[in-house]
């Protein structure tokens, strides 16, 4: 089962357009349900009242609040990676692909906040299978941007002395943390957030062939022993 | 009320530092039960049979499920500000106590795992007032840190394109992050990781004001328009 089919489960008596339509409805308001009360307080009657269905019309489409907690946390998923893996993504070298994809990564957090801190909160609630299914997905979106970061140090683009598993997780701690402090009302919006931020990863990672001694990074800011 | 004066209440009929420790007890396994069950989930009872307490004992230390949840974030809050300002955190250049911040920041982060994801996770579930003064406290964390940047740029020595602020919340993401992912029994030890991330910071700040063009990191892997 990969994590689209659950899209396209349970369309009984309907077309599939407007089944599809409604699931995204559901599943947009149990993610502000989930956010605003937390996963555990959260009911299926509330998630009912708030698209104006009775809860038994409700089962049609889920059998559970685990389903509906995973058809948020595997939807942003997918969303998420259609997102970095649109065209244009493998446009450039591998410096201007890291910034296409800080870029998308971060405008992607700022316009979806809400599935977004549904997915880190409480993605731990879901079943085993379920959970481990999630963790997988993730592993497999970290291997991107690490791949991206190794193949620009073969490209002598990215500093040699970058490890590309931690430099990863590191960009993707930074990009992933502003569902934490985001404000749309703010004074810097998502763009400008996610131009500063994919300058901060390539000026973070690149490094001139010319100039670099192993280790120099190390020394850069180091207090004398 | 300051963070630190919850620590001091309630030591009725003991000394203070037996009842500091038997506080530092009960904290910690509370810590342990909200990070395996879900804070919703978890009782004062799991609390109580964790540390071989009546739960009538326990009340002695805590009124209510909240207290615990108070003392596991404000007492990790407090733990985490005298790290990042223990001696040593003034010495050198800004770039220098930028990689020291950095360093300290992971080291602990790697340390106090579980109490570090009851922070993250669970301190929305504190009543209003509690929960306006964690976030004030964050606030202040996040301000040293924005302070360090902006002395950097001062000194000449970090970007002065850079917005302090998003820098601030970029690293802090960045080494906040590492509770999803650090694995004790790794093959990257904690120091690594935070010597690999310390290494990203100042790299991704830094810049030399003799070769500082404005736009300059924005121009660095950018496609051609």
């Amino acid at each position: 089962v990969t994590l689209q089919q659950v899209e396209g489960e349970d369309e009984v008596g309907e077309t599939a357009a407007p089944a599809a339509g409604r699931r995204r409805e559901i599943r947009d308001a149990a993610a502000r349900i989930f956010a605003e009360k937390g996963y555990d307080a959260a009911s299926i009657q509330d998630v009912a009242d708030a698209v104006g269905m009775l809860k038994g019309s409700l089962y049609h489409y889920i059998r559970a609040k685990d389903d509906l907690l995973f058809e948020i946390v595997a939807g942003v998923h997918d969303d998420a990676i259609r997102n970095v893996t649109a065209p244009g993504a493998d446009d450039g070298d591998a410096l201007a692909r890291i910034r296409t994809f800080v870029e998308r990564h971060v405008l992607f957090n700022t316009q979806n906040l809400t599935a977004i801190a549904v997915f880190f909160r409480d993605f731990l609630a879901l079943r085993e299978e379920r959970r481990h299914e999630i963790l997988a997905a993730r592993d497999r979106y970290t291997a991107l941007l690490r791949d991206l970061v190794a193949e620009g140090q073969r490209e002598g683009l990215v500093c040699p002395d970058v490890d590309p598993g931690i430099a990863a997780l590191a960009v993707l701690g930074m990009t992933n943390w502003v569902y934490q402090w985001y404000d749309p009302a703010g004074r810097r919006s998502g763009a400008q957030i996610a131009a500063a931020m994919a300058d901060f990863a390539v000026a973070g990672l690149a490094c001139d062939p010319a100039t670099h001694r192993p280790g120099h990074r190390g020394a850069a800011g180091r207090l004398p022993a």
